[in-house]
């Protein structure tokens, strides 16, 4: 049981509805960031992956490295990010992926270095919002890859109604929400059913 | 006493100096990241800034958010990671700063949301890197534009032999670093005295 009480609360509290499709979390997740909520969300992370052997937490600047490393400290392994620029000091061999953006409407080059990511890794994806599936499905075909295994993607919150859990699943992906969103009715959060 | 023995030793073991000033620490902080050292780091500067009053930790994407999300955590209070790029879900009210960035020779405008950031805060900053003090300051700028309470500037590796830290000193900002560079000399990375 992947669903995380004190998030859905956190969202109905401080979570708000922007127009059809937006939901503004930046007063605990995309801006300002609560730690504890992040420890709790790691841990769940840790508890529902505790026996898929992962070796690694992947994750995507800049929302999704809070609840990543927090996943990666209970589960005892390295989280890698992936960068969305090129720095002089990143000239190793790089694996990329083309990611678009639909809340800031551009497309990054994203990157993780080849040698944070083998085909002797176990992965845990680890984001902030599945949607369309953007993001995810870039860190996906990151650590395809590398050759690595995926043992799952991870997600703080999910919207269930728009395509990001199917495209993903169709791929032979396990996708695990601590949060999954059915829609917005009047500016409202409706909560769709947790997975199992 | 801000020194983090176990940083220094994995800075001499996985750092790797480029070139004359360039320090890589992408195996435990700019890329992949070390969990355990972050909480080691944060629960050090939770112990140097426990007596300050903190509301507020500080900080900017993407590198400075896991030392600053367990520094948070360690304190008990919310992490605010200043944004480079506005997204559609952040329409507030912004304050903003330039900030030059040497590595990746770009400026980037940074940006916190004002309902964020009060003049009832007391605020550390958090950043992973002081050498030209450009993150550092830029930060501050935005603090003080708020009208909030600097504690002080937190640092997990400083250059010494750059003028960041007398930059920011002078503002009569606390600096806190948890390893001093003094020098590369022959690829070797030679450490400075720590703070008091």
């Amino acid at each position: 049981m992947s669903k995380l009480k004190e998030l859905e609360e956190r969202i109905k509290k401080d979570g708000r509805v922007l127009g059809e499709d937006v939901l503004k979390v930046d007063s605990f997740l995309t801006h300002q960031v609560d730690p504890e909520l992040m420890a709790a969300m790691g841990q769940r992370f840790a508890e529902v992956f505790a026996d898929a052997g992962i070796t690694k937490v992947v994750s995507i600047e800049a929302s999704g490295i809070a609840p990543a490393v927090f996943a990666a400290y209970a589960l005892h392994v390295p989280m890698v990010f992936a960068r969305k620029s090129k720095s002089i000091t990143m000239a190793d061999e790089l694996i990329t992926a083309d990611v678009f953006s639909f809340t800031k409407q551009v497309t990054n080059h994203v990157s993780v270095s080849k040698k944070f990511l083998t085909s002797a890794d176990t992965v845990l994806v680890v984001d902030d919002f599945l949607a369309n599936g953007q993001a995810g499905g870039g860190l996906i075909d990151i650590v395809e890859q590398a050759g690595a295994t995926i043992a799952g993607l991870g997600i703080v919150i999910e919207k269930t109604f728009q395509p990001g859990r199917q495209l993903i699943e169709e791929r032979g992906i396990k996708v695990v929400s601590l949060a999954r969103i059915a829609a917005f009715v009047d500016g409202e959060v409706k909560f769709a059913e947790a997975d199992a």
